[in-house]
């Protein structure tokens, strides 16, 4: 099977028919189920064979050291890697004397499949062992969304010819034996055996086992309880050792009988609690899982995401594979900062180990402008994390000469852990992104208090980082040089235009929320000169242009740059980071990902619509998508300038970088920027949605191959649902009494109970399709594409 | 003792009175032996205490990874350290019970000095050991440059008080415990026990040791042989170990008996010979050495060096300081370069272990223009070096998408040893830098058969990597972009001048070459429609320049940058590098070395005198001189603008560099390109030496401070005297039948036995001082300097 072939399509889940043992780290990604502050990637419950096993902890990491061939001032030293950390997920099945493996015997079914609806991974299975014994398996598995500490496991295992011998070997496991590393530099450093024991008991059908990272001096505590149901005679035993914990049950089991085992599974875990506090928390996590048993969990999930889909479902028609490709996208966009809480959102939400585990600017800049609209209270949280880690911040500033804060490029708990500084630290826009953020997250919650609080010192201390790095020219111009923007195809040059906007913005912001909270300004420091400076600079942001093309350049010189030589590059070269020297993609004109594209979505206001147009034309011919963080921008721009069938295109390849592992690469994770992408390239692309100071705008186009686009966005006390068709445009006001949005650039009044239609523009003329380089188009969507792929399977009733 | 006053002044050589046990590396730095083929540091011969022991074969080296935290395409993964190898120095002394060891007991006496008319090195001392027995011991030392596998010493113990039992332990000693590394990315990764023994052997007073390095696969053998004389009764064994061979001589000494030992120590190395024939190959150097004797050995380094000093001498009247330290240079380099023979010439010569001794373009831009004029030979195989290497060149620009050749900008055998690209593949110029060191040897010496045979290749090879490295703008421009200039405070830049200069004299001469050759030029594949394009290219070359302020800006951009803030940089924060991030030094004016300036020194042509003083005034504001690469090119630059007495000092700090420890670390080792940019001051810069297409041009100017220069110079067959006085310039002819020049403009045709006289002219109104960045002014330097600060002692007598 390939990537697009592996899933069946379904509106409402992904379902995986038969196994595919080459493919399982894909689908471990693809299946994994997390709250944001739990990850448990879908390995099998018998735990072999496996992909690429993993059970992560928002926040658990260790250090390792950052090694370097020649070393600078102010290298990072310390690098940190998310840990595999205990794995409660296995259930070891014996049938008589053989382990249930799927390598071995007769494999009659197999199927898995994700109910978005309830986030629920239910598996079943029916399989003779090589000495003849059939048995049929089924098991769920969930995350709890309400319950933040609790996984769940529903296990049964029933005889099909009988009398058999039947032992399930419940466990905790630490330090797990990992597949060696890779070459690949995206693929995650693989740290062995980071956990040493400190506690480990067992006892009736619980146990619980305590470790603490080496260097990172976490405290890790694994806890699981058990409810056993089967037939009359069954034993169940308790063991544990440091590495180890174990409920064994064996039983015989008649034709047709069952015995199911009902695991709940905690974590708790610490930089600074004592030993029996972590303990105890995991017990009481276990003791409330308990309580509210298998049933009442899923009770609660399907409760949880019933609220949030009723809000935040966006629906396609037209394109059943895309709808399902962005309800997938949604619902792991949620996993990831449902219950982050005041840690990280890592790139790869908690899915895999790529990237380390480490946070981007990814999460402001792609998956918070989903979350905002849709589940705000993960932005308020994601935004503070970012507060907490301002101390590391200004002293990171302090060690590069600058002002304010300087926010690392990549980590997990705040320190910088980017190894090569051209494409780490000079990515200045990291600060000018966060505070987009938290501009948008007050903008569209009006929550003043988090501005007041929270908000304002990020702004603050941002503002000043920029104003420190920059400097007036001789004619008066504010220049920021040497910085790396989002293209990681060009480091280190002058006055990249997006990062200069993204300033401009941040330093108004910054003098804005200053004017607006004077008192707590003032106890940041903040006087009227320093103010004045940040909107002085602002106002004098030198922004670069072509006068000869008539275009933007991404940044001072790049259109002068030679040509890269789209033409004598071999489709296998591609990424071009693995086949050609950074200084020959430095010095060339190729983009990895939108750039100036992306400045244009975030600062539309700066370019004309003229500039739009040509811009995109040209960066188009560069632009390579080596990076999943590129089609939903660009759809989102081509869809501005009127290219709807390329935008749909983009589109669809956002949202199904993983459900196809587009980049070969959802072994190590889920791409969660292009995920949120993909939303954003259906609201902000066809949708037209903007938030120009605080107010919506929209202006819907749709593609020829869709006939509906309907979303919600959460705004401020309202729940407003619009609803685009070729002929119209509808806007219902769903909780709230009244808000005003732009349609087209006619300003409404959508009001309770009154739903305002106005007709959908359609383009008279399309303009000529953009191209791309050679071999690097997207690939085209025709209507209702996917839908002959495959026939759909329904997901199990519940 | 600091480094101004560790080494009393003497016009012909270095004395040093008394022990600085704090600075007894630098000491060993100073004072090392080498012909290029070996190198000693001056660690005394008892081996203890020691600074930094370091015995050094040219082109032994280790190798070792070179580590990422984040890795890259074409990143190079293996690195090239040299190694100590066996130390045959050691000479141990025991009086009755008690170690020789400077240490403990009373030191009465020492002295060490270094005469460069012998190349001998000489010690005295009188010590008294704890228990209270007194002896002298004095000894002498020398690496032949006349046999070049040989090192040999004169050790004498007297007993001043006696009878005295004395052992003498002379030894080989491989594996060396070295003191450890430090954390300055400048000094040399230590590697410990890198020799694997392969054979042992002892008999009557010799011994040798065959070892094998683990990765790099050298084979190294080491044999010594002595001469014994004493009293009557005496006695000697040998002994060998896998580590160690050692003869020991016994015998008790009456008050006045001498005991001395003569050893001779040959080295011999190879990747591909088998190990009796490194073995023999060493066996058959000691019975020539033991041949040739003491005195003989002595004798031919008086030869060798009294034909070098006649030939090369460079006098400097009026700073005795000066003379010593020009001689000192002109030593040094002579000893680097006199035997490499087909092997780089390192940055430190073989005189420490700094920059893990690697050769850079130090050697082809600083050391090989000194050795072009008074050694030739060196420069030839110099080189033959490079073109032995082209192999890897090519490969390496084949990984890196180019045509041609990409020599390395660090290395010891070829490959490319660089593990930060910005500062090391980025350096392109390397390749002209080379280019350039053919077509000067070539111009000097008229060895057209050089030229035809390996010049030809050189200049080709770079020449097609420049093509394919550049590129043509819209207007026609061929432009070179994102490269590294020779400032290493700015990195990928676009257009860097010197670069692009460079790059047209490359492609120039290599179509040139190829016209005088078109036969080898041919075979090559050059034909006439490439060499049109290199003519095209190199006049097309883009040169950026800045009008408004009227200089040349470093490269593109660079006048626009913002300036670095020197007021606020304390003088404990230089060298930038090591308390700035590259970050922060890239994107701002401050210059770590002459960039700019060392274009219009190598490429004068190129700059009205207007443009040479106005950029050298620019950039004289902007340079720090963090790099020793800098004061010597800065000084001819300031010569030629008439800035006299900045020149002079200038002149001074390159040519004291290591005499006075101006860096702070020849402790690694002496500054080769320093040393020999002292001697380039000199006569670049006040001699105003400049070959143009082959005929050299001359515009003497003295400071105030000097009386008198003169120097001479091997063009051809001849041999060229130049006197300087303030009142006239002589020329003389000392060699060969007469020599076209030019004196301030004026042709002149000098002859054998006619010195022809013109007066020197003196700038009559000199130009007002340019100034440097706050505390980075070089030393004023005033007339008669150095001649009071320590009386003069004169060397011993032979």
């Amino acid at each position: 099977m390939n990537g697009q072939d592996t899933f069946a399509i379904d509106p409402w889940g992904v379902v995986e028919h038969g196994l595919d043992l080459a493919g399982l780290a894909r689908a471990e990604s693809v299946f994994a189920l997390s709250n944001g502050h739990i990850g448990l990637r879908a390995n099998l419950d018998e735990g072999e064979p496996h992909g690429l096993p993993g059970t992560y902890l928002n926040g658990v990491f260790e250090l390792r050291p950052l090694p370097y061939a020649e070393s600078g001032y102010g290298y990072p030293e310390s690098g940190q890697s998310v840990i595999n950390v205990t794995n409660g997920k296995i259930i070891r099945l014996l049938v008589d004397d053989e382990p249930f493996d799927l390598r071995y015997g007769d494999l009659h079914q197999h199927q898995r499949s994700l109910d978005f609806r309830d986030g629920v991974l239910r598996r079943t299975a029916e399989w003779t062992s090589p000495a003849g014994r059939t048995v049929k398996v089924s098991s769920a598995r969930l995350v709890s969304l309400t319950q933040r500490a609790v996984a769940a496991f529903d296990y049964t295992v029933e005889a099909v010819d009988g009398p058999v011998r039947i032992v399930l070997q419940s466990e905790l496991v630490a330090n797990e034996q990992l597949p060696d590393g890779e070459r690949d530099p995206r693929a995650a450093a693989v740290l062995e055996a980071p956990l040493v024991a400190e506690a480990h008991e067992a006892v009736g059908t619980k146990a619980v086992l305590v470790h603490r990272t080496r260097y990172s001096g976490l405290r890790v505590a694994a806890g699981m309880d058990h409810l056993i149901e089967g037939p009359d005679r069954f034993e169940a035993t308790a063991e544990a050792t440091e590495q180890q914990g174990r409920i064994s049950v064996t039983t015989v089991l008649q034709a047709g009988e069952r015995l199911r085992l009902v695991k709940f599974v905690a974590y708790g875990w610490s930089a600074t609690r004592s030993l029996p506090a972590v303990r105890d928390q995991v017990e009481a996590a276990l003791t409330a899982a308990r309580y509210t048993g298998w049933d009442g969990l899923v009770a609660e999930q399907k409760g949880f995401l019933g609220e949030f889909w009723g809000g935040s479902d966006i629906e396609v028609e037209g394109d059943v594979e895309l709808q399902q490709a962005v309800r997938f996208a949604l619902f792991h966009v949620l996993q990831a900062g449902a219950r982050s809480e005041e840690r990280a959102i890592p790139a790869k939400g908690l899915t895999g180990p790529g990237y380390d585990g480490h946070s981007f600017w990814d999460t402001e800049t792609f998956v918070l402008p989903v979350l905002t609209y849709c589940l705000p209270t993960a932005v308020d949280q994601a935004l503070r994390w970012r507060h907490t880690t301002l101390p590391m911040a200004r002293e990171r500033a302090a060690q590069l000469g600058l002002a304010g804060a300087v926010f690392p490029w990549r980590t997990i708990r705040g320190e910088e852990c980017s190894g090569y500084w051209p494409a780490g630290t000079a990515a200045f826009h990291i600060g000018a992104d966060i505070a987009a953020a938290v501009v948008r997250y007050v903008h569209a919650t009006g929550d003043v208090e988090f501005e007041r609080t929270w908000g304002l010192e990020l702004l603050v201390e941002t503002a000043r980082m920029w104003r420190s790095l920059g400097h007036h020219d001789p004619a008066g111009r504010f220049r920021i040089e040497g910085v790396t923007g989002p293209d990681e195809y060009s480091a280190v040059a002058d006055n990249n235009v997006f990062t200069n906007l993204m300033a401009q913005t941040n330093l108004r912001a910054a003098a804005e929320a200053a004017t607006r909270h004077p008192l707590e300004a003032g106890l940041l420091g903040v006087d009227t000169e320093e103010a004045a400076a940040w909107r002085d600079a602002a106002a004098a942001m030198f922004i670069p242009y072509d006068e000869n093309l008539g275009v933007h350049p991404q940044a001072d010189g790049f259109t002068d740059h030679q040509l890269w030589d789209f033409e004598s590059t071999p489709a296998e070269n591609y990424p071009l980071l693995l086949h050609y020297p950074y200084f020959d993609l430095y010095r060339k004109q190729v983009v990895k990902q939108a750039d100036l594209v992306l400045a244009m979505q975030v600062r539309g206001d700066a370019f004309t619509d003229e500039q739009k147009a040509r811009n995109f034309a040209y960066y188009e011919r560069l632009t390579v998508r080596d990076s999943s963080l590129s089609a939903c921008t660009q759809a989102v721009i081509a869809a501005e300038v009127g290219q709807l069938d390329l935008a749909y295109d983009y589109t669809a390849e956002a949202a199904l970088m993983d459900l196809h592992d587009l980049g070969g690469n959802t072994r190590d994770g889920l791409h969660m920027a292009s995920l949120a992408g993909a939303c954003i390239a259906l609201v902000a692309g066809f949708g037209g949605l903007r938030d120009r100071g605080g107010r919506l705008s929209f202006r819907p186009r749709l593609p020829s191959g869709l006939r509906r686009l309907s979303f919600a966005l959460r705004v401020r006390d309202n729940l407003l649902r619009v609803e685009i068709t070729h002929a119209a445009t509808t806007y219902t006001l769903k909780r709230g009494e009244s808000i005003q949005v732009q349609h087209d650039g006619e300003v409404l009044e959508v009001k309770a109970g009154s739903p305002l239609h106005r007709p959908t523009t359609v383009a008279e003329v399309p303009p000529e399709r953009c191209t791309q380089p050679p071999g690097r188009e997207p690939a085209r969507r025709h209507p209702q594409a996917g839908v002959h792929t495959q026939p759909i399977e329904h997901l199990p009733a519940e």
